[in-house]
């Protein structure tokens, strides 16, 4: 079941790369609990993840480059989660250029509709001298170009 | 098993107020992933997470409160997960009064010596157009005071 959750998280990528927002959501627990990389603290509702990623998406004049590193699955019965790394490159509307990586973690519960993501948690550290997000490192430890 | 994970979460708080490194590292599998609310974007280790704790731990010249909120545990046969928001309070060495609410999701499995984190991912989320980490936000939305 380990290859099962596996696939989902890299179904997620071709979805993103294609702003398929139909796809991703269909993931979804109807009551998924949000922590994303961006405010607020927490959210709730596969609704909610909906306009995040059509506002997500339409930031973005390029497709969306998600690229996953050190993805880790661990699952038993009908519960797993998944850990890793992803970078995300692109342009945006207004013509900033992001390359960052991102750490996630997913949560999922299988029921009679199937695997399922119950919980999502993607962020980035930051500095605690500065409150600065660190939105330049990369796996290796060395700051991106 | 839900009651054994919420059992283990809530005597991390515990073991926080008392500074107590060794139950908080007796918790963790020695091959621990660890995404933490401050950089690097990812280590590795029960080893790292013990250095974590003790600098963490020494930055306070008050007790560490932690108070948890809006717990959920997902588990089945030998794998689980825990998400939380947990309020941390108290004085730095420096002076610094800290009262911020963390992100923070919980990845477990079962062996032989029964359930170790396998995977620790704490944050808190950041402003896209300051790139300021947002260390003042509350569960219901509101900023802190």
């Amino acid at each position: 079941m380990t290859a099962e959750l596996t696939a989902l998280v890299e179904a997620r990528v071709a979805a993103v790369a294609a702003k398929d927002v139909e796809t991703l959501v269909a993931q979804y627990a109807g009551d998924v609990t949000l922590f994303d990389a961006l405010g607020p603290l927490a959210d709730r509702g596969a609704d909610v993840e909906r306009t995040r990623l059509e506002t997500w998406f339409s930031a973005y004049r390029s497709p969306i480059d998600l690229r996953i590193s050190d993805l880790e699955v661990v699952a038993d019965g009908d519960a797993g989660f998944a850990h890793y790394l992803f970078h995300v490159h692109g342009t945006m509307t207004d013509g900033t250029e992001v390359s960052m990586w991102v750490r996630s973690t997913v949560g999922f519960r299988r029921d009679e509709n199937g695997w399922k993501i119950v919980h999502e948690h993607s962020s980035v550290p930051f500095d605690g001298a500065t409150g600065q997000a660190l939105t330049a490192l990369t796996p290796s430890g060395t700051a991106a170009g």
